[in-house]
């Protein structure tokens, strides 16, 4: 029964909180949001973070006008809890979104729980536009699409790339058949807002077909002066692997580089439309990253550089990213920042930038970082947390890393717990190599308490694991 | 009686050589040239190449300025071949730079070959002034002294900084006393020219004093009109380390950052200086290091990043480094170029730059990269030599190399021989994580063909095993 009332009060408060925010109109002087987000981009892949070969120009000079972070986190180590904390600043333990199953599939019935509150759902409620270009990730069910968790325009994809019918996730020179056709899968849908516009759209096009799409939203809502969020959300360079034919056999990397290189130059197109039309100075572009390269699928996945492991894994490589910070006369140029940072600090960050109300009846995991972004503080953040699921494998709390358990990334091995807990100064030694657990117990002790804190938070219920009845579908 | 016909022979070639080149004098127009070299500087230890907590400044703005190399390779993966690849341009098996101590110690006799012609040498002949300030390694009788080789001016230490009686090369957290005193070392000596003018200098202010030795050269030879060649030669981030109070404990990365801050700060003096001059737009300046991280001393050594490996190991970690060229009007600012480059490079570039007479008695192994620096080609080399002493170990041509031996750069254990020789494509795999040989036989073919031609070559005698009869030095 109080269970019930719970809910009850939840779901007025949600409704209220929305109902209250609708009312709102857009003020002038509204800065527009730009989030592009890429999919398995390791730390270690782009130029500007030091690749020899993958050439990136646009994201370099993006880094050059702008701010280029060095500690700057995923929510989590695989996509769809790490979209789900960008989207809502909380982590997956309190959105329920976690499971057995890590990711969403073709045949999950979970979703995104409405009751949370996107960054859509705030800045709707400010009299923001509001659009979606690719991947969604967060509940393939109808009442799960981005439509109803406050975008007002969608077009893409529900889940990842390879889980269509065509193209495996186990990329391997030995596997020629990489992108053979899979039997009883359900072809890949496209969508236009609510509906399915395509099916097994031609991934050689999909870079280019979403770069329109932004450029398109973007001109749209300059015309009509209305301040918007775009959330460009990239399929790539998750596997299976395309590019258009310009940038096919052109990187040195290989596809998987000429794939970087593509989305590199839609990052550059965006950039040039805000300049043309004269609304760059009123916009703020961030790029990043879901979560560390997919080792697995060897040089079909990306590198961690300096960075230990990588996607699905709590160490570095699976969780800090690449993160570039854009908005010519408030960021200052050629800026370097090495303080710990989150995507969940965008929706609580754009909060405080476009006057947007704060979710206050829930908890918030991130932080307002615009002191940050304008050179006037070093430190916000202190603590950076690491999931697999819901089990809290580590902590940092400024430059010291505990790992209490750990996981081999690559296979289906059991986590291994660690008590003492591995300790690493990740500012002197990013690529956790020197375990200094034995010469700083009073470090250990203190994260240790950190540690229990965090562990003390009750999950919420696991969203990831609800699967449709038997359709065949998988 | 032969060898003696050969000897008398050679001797008359230099002779004659040098006799000539002496009666050269400057010609207007001719640029001067400056050499930073870094000691024991990892490929991810800048900003630039993505370092996150170490910040460079100075040497990012100097890539902003001109161009970023991203497979520029030193001449060997220790010291002291190394630094006689770079200044003869020549491979440490033609100069008999190597040996069963792989450098040269306090108690070595030998050192370069007298009849070796260096940068400094050549460029003297064509009327340049030619100074190297820091570290030499290349000989510490007084004989093989900087003097002796082309040098007109010399401020520094013969060889590593580690070397004296302060200053173990062997740190770790569990060894406190690593800059205690050793017993039996000779003190380090630093020299101005010919003389020793301190004893186990305060190293604290090393590169304070090496800084304003190169500005105050640089400014003596502006002020008479002179071209210049400056060596500089910095001791650090080898151990031990040290940074002068300004620096010492203000880096996230601990003092092996302080130390890197302190040398990317003294490369901003000198560029300063040149602009101060007026003299930016005829003055080259290249920055790279020595070789690879040195990984045994943990976090006082630094880090290869996304390169397998480091100091004394064949892996590209051990060779490979940051290296970023310098010449307002003359390379394009904000270049980034993958060609295959090499230290040995230099001497060949800086012939053709200063019209200087290329040595034509010998076999060199460095090529002319003006076309790379000026953008006019993108490729001028294919191949790439991996030495350990006079074995070959392994060869890369274009993105292929094959390691036909490795060996373990932590220990003293025995060489592996491998056959067929492990195969990586550096392009695409440039942390040499995914061996292909078993896919590309065609491959292993060709370049076992490069293996053994290059294997042909007869070595020169070696230098680096003559010891001085015991003296109680070590």
């Amino acid at each position: 029964m109080k269970a019930h009332i719970s809910i009850l009060l939840l779901f007025l408060i949600v409704t209220c909180y929305t109902g209250h925010a609708q009312t709102h109109h857009a003020q002038p002087g509204q800065p527009n949001f730009i989030v592009i987000f890429a999919d398995d981009l390791g730390y270690g892949d782009l130029s500007s973070y030091g690749h020899p070969t993958i050439l990136t120009p646009n994201l370099d000079k993006m880094a050059a006008e702008g701010m280029r972070f060095t500690q700057f986190y995923a929510g989590a180590a695989v996509c769809t809890p790490s979209r789900a904390a960008l989207l809502t600043g909380r982590l997956g333990i309190r959105t329920g979104m976690y499971g057995k199953r890590s990711v969403l599939f073709p045949n999950s019935a979970g979703g995104l729980p409405l009751k949370e509150i996107t960054i859509a759902e705030m800045l709707k409620a400010k009299g923001y536009a509001t659009g979606i270009i690719g991947k969604w990730h967060l509940g393939q069910l109808p009442e799960f699409l981005p439509m109803h968790q406050g975008f007002d325009y969608w077009f893409g994809i529900p889940y990842s790339s390879d889980m269509g019918k065509i193209g495996t996730t186990r990329y391997s020179p030995d596997n020629p058949n990489a992108t053979a056709p899979k039997p009883n899968a359900v072809p890949l849908p496209l969508y236009r807002n609510d509906k399915v516009i395509e099916e097994e759209p031609d991934q050689h096009y999909l870079t280019q077909r979403y770069t329109g799409e932004a450029i398109n939203y973007i001109k749209k809502n300059a015309d009509q002066h209305k301040p918007f969020f775009l959330y460009y959300a990239s399929n790539f360079p998750h596997v299976p692997l395309y590019a258009s034919p310009e940038f096919e056999g052109k990187s040195k990397r290989g596809i998987y580089g000429d794939v970087v290189a593509e989305l590199d130059w839609s990052v550059g197109q965006v950039l040039k439309t805000l300049k043309d039309l004269k609304i760059d100075k009123n916009t703020f572009v961030i790029f990043t990253s879901d979560n560390g390269p997919w080792l697995t699928q060897l040089d079909h996945g990306g590198s961690a550089g300096i960075l230990y492991e990588g996607k699905n894994s709590t160490y570095e490589g699976g969780m800090r990213e690449p993160a570039i910070a854009w908005w010519p006369g408030k960021i200052k140029a050629n800026a370097v920042s090495s303080a710990l940072t989150n995507t969940m600090d965008l929706l609580p960050t754009f909060a405080k930038l476009s006057g947007a109300d704060l979710p206050k009846d829930r908890i918030l995991d991130g932080m307002d970082i615009s002191d940050i972004l304008f050179g006037k503080k070093d430190i916000v953040r202190n603590m950076i947390y690491y999931y697999i699921n819901e089990s809290l494998y580590a902590v940092r709390k400024g430059p010291w890393k505990a790992h209490f358990t750990t996981h081999p990334s690559y296979s289906q091995e059991a986590p291994v717990p660690h008590d003492p807990p591995l300790l690493y100064n990740m500012d002197v030694d990013p690529s956790e190599k020197y375990n200094v657990a034995k010469q700083r117990p009073d470090i250990i002790e203190d994260l240790r308490k950190e540690y229990e804190k965090q562990k003390a938070i009750i999950p919420a219920p696991a969203q990831m694991d609800k699967i449709l009845p038997a359709t065949g579908i998988k």
